[in-house]
């Protein structure tokens, strides 16, 4: 059959790293698998800057455009803190988003048996946990215009002399869109969506709130729909996670949001994320995988990051991009049992102690365990 | 002396209850303590739209700027939730700390030892706990314009045609004055501040990090800065909250962060507020003092609120407005007493219970113990 296309972008910091143990992974899966991939390599963020002064390459764009899914390390460092705005190595995984139109970002935060004493929450809190944040990816503050630093001289009032405007723009289809991401994924859980907004003092967020409602009323009135002022959504993740399934939630409250949440399971590099955009000719969503984790550039290049969260968003491309739901469930499952195993990289080394390992050790466990 | 004058709010749900225990304490320090305070009562909220149609009346607005300091109990319930947006009962308090200009909302999130049990983290993460989250409350995304909700039929590819706009808004001059609210604080604290934003994402962010850094450069060299961007902020909260020490942020993130700041005590009816504005003729600042928690319709009427976190935003007045230091320790460390021995409100009672008592006896405690 035709090839899945894989475009791998490792980025900055452990980027490479971990991404280097997801190749294995998916030779692996060619190898034994009988699956197919067609998979090519290239720069963004940091790395795309020093070798093309933007973090984001035309071509690479064109290139993420056709592939069937990208595979995205990490962007980012201190070498990179004094660039200008635009071409941050932030500017480059934005544009992707964007211009695939990635507008559901899907950040499972879920904690592994095995690592419940890790998180700073009580285990009976958060053992179990399992937790879908919906964000909205592609509007919002991120992108809404009129934004940037202007003087505002004209104005004796104002000590320093400028203003800083973003602004905050959501239409009723972006909304209604990333609801019904939503509610279908809830649809195959546990069939309840709660939605976060400041309803109470952004009409953004009354529209938010209305526009996810319609869908709910109108299309999956059997989900069980609730909403909940993001401020309060903070405080009920860090209270009760439990009593949620998935949440909705826009760009900006969903990087927060979802940040909180994926702390409460106690070990970042575990997590995976899935950015889906609309089906393509082929059927197949637009898609984005990447860890949670950042860039991490303290500990780059030393072989002692954990590249689970990388090999599990490969997982998530699997399940989403390809309709491979027992190849994933396979990949999870080697991943469990090597954690349940004792094996562990340095972040994963508390107090029970473990056996260290390098983030390439890490890779070779898993494919020990397939 | 001069009697200080002090405006009570009461408002919505448990706010009348709570507000009656603070007014007992309010006179045993007049009794006792040869303070002179000139108190007097309206209404805020869902109070105020029931006796006058709107959240604030003009009336009681003109009471409170004339007020040495204003305590608010709390607003809103779901008898208002169909109100319009424009006479909802935060609209009242809004209205408040705009035109009183309180710029700076100290928001401490302190763990009481006897109730670290109570966190949702584990004991060691949190006990003894002691952070202070300065949010500027008069700007940003609550107050920018242009915002609304605008339909947008002439977009065809915007199903449900409606957009919905809030625009975040800061003068340098308005970043400034928050940010020597923060190293004031700091500097009779721990010396140390962090200043969260998404400076990555949002220009408003870049004009933010640079006025905190001009104002440390320039007049407070010696207080420790750093810089966070808020969802990393997010998650370090729950990682390893003692790690801070005073936390600057916007009003946005500010309403998100300190929320979760909040639950992390485990005991959000013990948590009091103080939003702050530039002096009046008096010197004393504009002042408004109010409890972090809700107003818990669910629990209104029942004896069963928790009257501390109310007590402890009147010792924040003591200390901020009235300079009464001494008086303020005085009634912290009676609440410190009550709590060690055993005396619990409802929602305190938790696997070690404790002696359970009403809102009036949980007062009348406190009385005692002065
Ligand atoms: C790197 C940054 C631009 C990004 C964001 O703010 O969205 C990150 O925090 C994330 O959540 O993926
Ligand atoms: C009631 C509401 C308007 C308010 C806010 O969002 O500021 C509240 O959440 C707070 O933090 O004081």
């Amino acid at each position: 059959s035709e090839p899945y296309s894989l475009l791998i972008l490792p980025g900055d910091g452990i980027g490479p790293e971990v991404m280097a143990e997801v190749v294995k992974v998916i030779d692996w899966f060619q190898a034994n698998r009988g699956l197919n991939f067609d998979v090519s390599h290239d720069l963004v963020g940091g790395a795309a800057y020093d070798a093309h002064g933007v973090p984001l390459a035309d071509d690479t764009m064109a290139r993420a455009q056709a592939a069937d899914a990208v595979l995205l390390g990490a962007v980012g460092g201190p070498k990179y803190d004094q660039l200008d705005f635009s071409v941050k190595p932030e500017r480059g995984l934005l544009r992707l988003r964007k211009e695939m139109d990635l507008f559901a970002n899907l950040r499972p935060a879920q904690c592994f048996d095995a690592l419940a004493d890790f998180s700073s929450l009580k285990r009976d809190v958060v053992a179990g946990l399992d937790i879908l944040i919906v964000r909205e990816l592609t509007s919002g503050v991120y992108f809404g215009e009129p934004r940037g630093i202007h003087s505002d001289d004209n104005n004796p009032e104002n000590e320093g002399g400028r203003v800083g405007i973003n602004t905050q723009r959501y239409t009723s289809g972006e909304i209604r869109r990333v609801a019904r991401a939503a509610f279908e994924l809830a649809k195959r859980r546990g069939n309840k969506v709660c939605s976060m907004e400041k309803a109470n003092v952004m009409e953004s967020g009354i529209l938010w709130r209305e526009e996810v409602q319609w869908v709910h009323d109108n299309e999956y009135p059997d989900v069980e729909l609730t909403h909940m002022y993001a401020d309060n959504g903070a405080m009920q993740l860090v209270r009760r996670p439990q009593q949620f399934d998935v949440i909705v939630t826009d760009n900006l409250f969903g990087d927060i949001l979802s940040d909180a949440a994926a702390m409460l399971t106690g070990s970042l590099g575990m997590l995976p994320s899935a950015s889906l955009g609309a089906p393509m000719a082929n059927g197949r969503p637009k898609a984005l995988y990447e860890p949670v984790h950042g860039s991490a550039p303290d500990i780059a290049g030393q072989g002692k990051a954990n590249p689970i969260a990388c090999i599990l968003s490969f997982a998530m491309a699997l399940r989403y991009s390809f309709d491979q739901g027992d190849a994933a469930a396979e990949l999870e499952q080697a991943v469990e049992k090597v954690l349940a195993d004792g094996v562990r990289t340095p972040d994963l080394m508390g107090a029970q102690g473990g056996i260290q390992v390098s983030t390439a050790q890490m890779g070779d466990k898993i494919i020990a365990a397939l």
